[in-house]
C-alpha cells in the first residue's frame, strides 16, 4: 500500500468495495520497466485498467498503446495519444471496428488467421500488420489457451501473402501467457519467433518488429522474479538470434504497469463456521468474482489480504463473495489463513489489484453495483 | 424464438449483441408454473433478471419476489411489489442491506449461520426467518456449492434459538442447484429438511413454510424434464411426509420463468481453422463469457445455437467470446457443430438465454460495452 493510498483511505473512508490505485506507482513502474527493457517499445495494454487517468499519465510519459477493441482505441485517443501510437492487439475484430480504427488514423493490427488478414486488406488498406504466433504458456497463471495465435508454417503463408494483399508485413508477435512467473517462457518463444522472422527476411520480407507481448508479472502472494530479469533474458535471447542487427521490440505490460499500483478495499459481511467439526471458517466480502475479482476463477491470481488484525493468531479460511451464486468462491483450496478475530463488519484490503478488476466486473449481479474507482 | 421476437428482429435489425425477451412468455411460464404446483407461493428469483419490464409483469400476475441485494429489494418495490411479497433470501447480508430492507417494511429473510442471525436479531427484529439446509446438488447443471446452507443439527439448534433472540422462526429452505435437470434432486431435499420441520414442530416451534428454493430447468441444448414432472414429485414428497397438514410452500424460480422468454442475438466476427489437419473451425462471436455469457463457465449451459444457414451441411467448432482473455471461450469440448457456410458478419441466435445473462455481464471489458436489452 503506497503512502497516499493510506492517506487516502484514512481521510475518505470510502465505501466498499473500491478500488484505490496510485497514479504516481504507474509512471514508477512504467519507468522501471523501461529501465529494464530499454530498447523495447512500450505498448500499454489498456484492457487491464482502461481509466482515464492511467492513460493521461501514460501519454504523458510517451508510452505506446495495446488496445483491445474499437472503445479502447478511442479512450486512448481521447487522453491523447496519437494514433500511431496505437496498436489495435486483438486478433478478432469487427469490420466495423476495422474501418472506424483506420479511419481515427491506426496503422497498426494484430492478426492471426487468413480471414482476419482479408478484412484487414479490405478494411484498412496499407497498415502495418503483425502475426501473432501460438507459443508456449508454461509457467503462466492466467494462460492464454488455444484461443489465439497461429502455427509458424501458417504464419509464413500469411506474412508472405500481406504484402500481396496491399498491406505492409510489418511484424510478428507471440504471447507468453498473462502472469507469467518464469524468463524461460519469453527466451524459448523468442528462440521459435525469430526463427521465422529470419527465414521471412530471407524470403524478402520488410519485417521490422518482434511483438513479444504482455505477461510480465506483478507480486501477489508468492514471490515473482524482478522485472530485471525479465529484461536480461528478454536481451541475451533476442541477441543471440539477431546479433546486432536487432528489429524494434515491443512489449504489452497491462498489470505490471498497474497491478500493485492498486488496492481493492472490501468489508467482510459475515464469517461463519460452517461446520462444528471443521475449523474452517467462511469469510464472505462485498466483492466477489462477479465484482471485480473474476481472476480468481480457478484460484488461478491469489491476491494478498490485509486485515487490521495482522499479526494476531490466524486459522484456515475458505473466501467468497457476496452474491446468491454458488460459484462465487474466490479461494477454498488455497490454503489462506486470516486473523481469528476477523469479524463482521471489518475492513480488508486486496493487494496488488490494480489490473482486470474495474471493467472485468458486472453491471449489477444480484443488484451489485459496479465496483467503485478512486485515483489518487 | 416467439413470434414477437422475431418480428422484433425483423423489423429493428438491432445492434448486437443483444437480449430480446418476450415478456408475454414471461407471463406463460409463471401460469405454467402455478398450474404445475398450485399449492406452492412462487418467489419469481430476481437476481434471473431484474429488468423493469419482467418485474411490472410479474407484479400484475400477484407474484412474490426472492431478492439477492437490497438494490433488487427496492427495484421490486419501485416496480410495484408490496415489501410483504419480498423474501430477502441471500443469506449473507451487510448490516446496512438489513436495516434498509427492515425499513422498507420488508419482513422475511434467510439465513444459514448463528452470525447471520444475530445480525437479523438486531437490525430486523421480529421478522420472519428461515433456515437454509445444505442438501445434495447432484443433476444440478449449475450447482451451488458449499458455500450456502448448514447442517441439519446447527439448523435445529439455530431455529430454536431464533425465537429466544426475538425473531420469528417461520421456516426451512433449501435449494437443489440451478438448472437441476432431475425431480430425486427435490424428493431427496424434502425428505431431509421436511424431518427436521416435524422434528422441530414438535419441539415447539411454530414453523409454517417449506421453501423449496429453485433450480427449475430451462431446456438448452439438452431435453429436460416438463415442468409438471416436478410439480407431481414435489406434491408427493410432501404429502408423503407431511399428509393433509402441508405447511406453506414457496419456490423460487428464476431461471424457469425468464430462460425461454429470450435469445440472445450475436455476429459472427471471424470463423478460422486455426490448423490444417484439424477440422474444427474457431467461431468468434461478439458476445463471449464477459459479455453476459457467463454460465458457459466449465461449458455448464450449453445455449442452443441457430443460424440462417441452419439445414445445410455442419462441421465441428470451437465457439469464443470477442475478447483478448485467453478464458473467454464458450465450448471447445461440447461438441457443437455449425453449418460450414457460416461466415463473418452473419448473425446468430443463442436461444432460451433470457436468465442470467443481462446483470451478469461485465461493464466495459475490452471496451465493450454491457450487453443491450429489448423487452418485447
Amino acid at each position: 500500500m503506497t503512502p497516499k493510498i493510506a492517506r487516502f483511505l484514512t481521510q475518505h473512508q470510502p465505501a466498499t468495495p473500491c478500488l484505490v490505485l496510485d497514479v504516481d506507482r504507474v509512471e514508477e513502474n512504467f519507468r522501471a520497466l523501461r529501465d529494464a527493457l530499454p530498447l523495447a517499445r512500450i505498448y500499454y495494454a489498456v484492457k487491464a485498467n482502461p481509466a482515464r487517468q492511467v492513460l493521461r499519465r501514460l501519454v504523458g510519459l510517451s508510452s505506446h498503446f495495446d488496445a483491445a477493441g474499437i472503445e479502447e482505441v478511442e479512450a486512448c485517443l481521447d487522453a491523447g495519444a496519437l494514433p500511431s501510437a496505437i496498436s489495435f492487439g486483438n486478433t478478432i475484430k469487427k469490420v466495423s471496428a476495422i474501418q472506424r480504427a483506420h479511419r481515427a488514423g491506426v496503422t497498426m493490427f494484430a492478426f492471426d488467421s487468413r480471414e482476419e488478414l482479408e478484412k484487414l486488406a479490405r478494411n484498412a488498406p496499407g497498415a502495418r500488420v503483425y502475426c501473432r504466433i501460438l507459443v508456449e504458456n508454461a509457467g503462466a497463471d492466467w494462460p492464454l489457451s488455444r484461443k489465439f495465435g497461429t502455427t509458424i508454417e501458417s504464419a509464413r503463408e500469411l506474412m508472405l501473402l500481406a504484402g500481396d494483399m496491399g498491406l505492409d508485413p510489418f511484424g510478428l508477435s507471440f504471447h507468453v501467457g498473462s502472469q507469467q512467473t518464469t524468463t524461460q517462457a519469453y527466451e524459448l518463444a523468442i528462440g521459435k519467433v525469430a526463427m521465422l522472422f529470419t527465414d521471412l527476411t530471407n524470403a524478402g520480407v520488410n519485417l521490422r518488429m518482434m511483438n513479444l507481448g504482455g505477461g510480465f508479472p506483478t507480486r501477489y502472494r508468492d514471490e515473482v522474479p524482478e522485472i530485471d530479469r525479465f529484461g536480461d533474458a528478454i536481451m541475451n535471447a533476442m541477441t543471440a538470434h539477431f546479433g546486432n542487427n536487432l528489429p524494434d521490440m515491443a512489449i504489452e505490460p497491462g498489470r505490471y504497469i498497474v497491478g500493485d499500483a492498486g488496492l481493492v478495499q472490501a468489508e467482510v459481511v459475515l464469517v461463519s463456521q460452517r461446520d462444528k467439526n471443521d475449523p474452517v471458517r467462511w469469510v464472505y466480502l462485498d466483492i466477489g468474482r462477479f465484482g471485480g475479482l473474476a481472476e480468481t476463477e480457478g484460484e488461478s491470481i491469489r491476491y494478498r489480504i490485509k486485515t487490521s488484525h495482522d499479526g494476531s493468531a490466524t486459522g484456515p479460511v475458505a473466501i467468497a463473495g457476496p452474491t446468491c451464486d454458488g460459484a462465487d468462491i474466490l479461494y477454498e483450496k488455497s490454503n489462506y489463513r486470516l486473523p481469528l478475530a476477523l469479524t463482521s463488519g471489518d475492513r480488508v484490503e486486496l493487494l496488488a489489484a490494480g489490473a482486470y478488476v474495474t471493467t472485468y466486473c458486472s453491471t449489477g449481479f444480484n443488484g451489485f453495483a459496479p465496483l467503485a474507482e478512486h485515483y489518487v
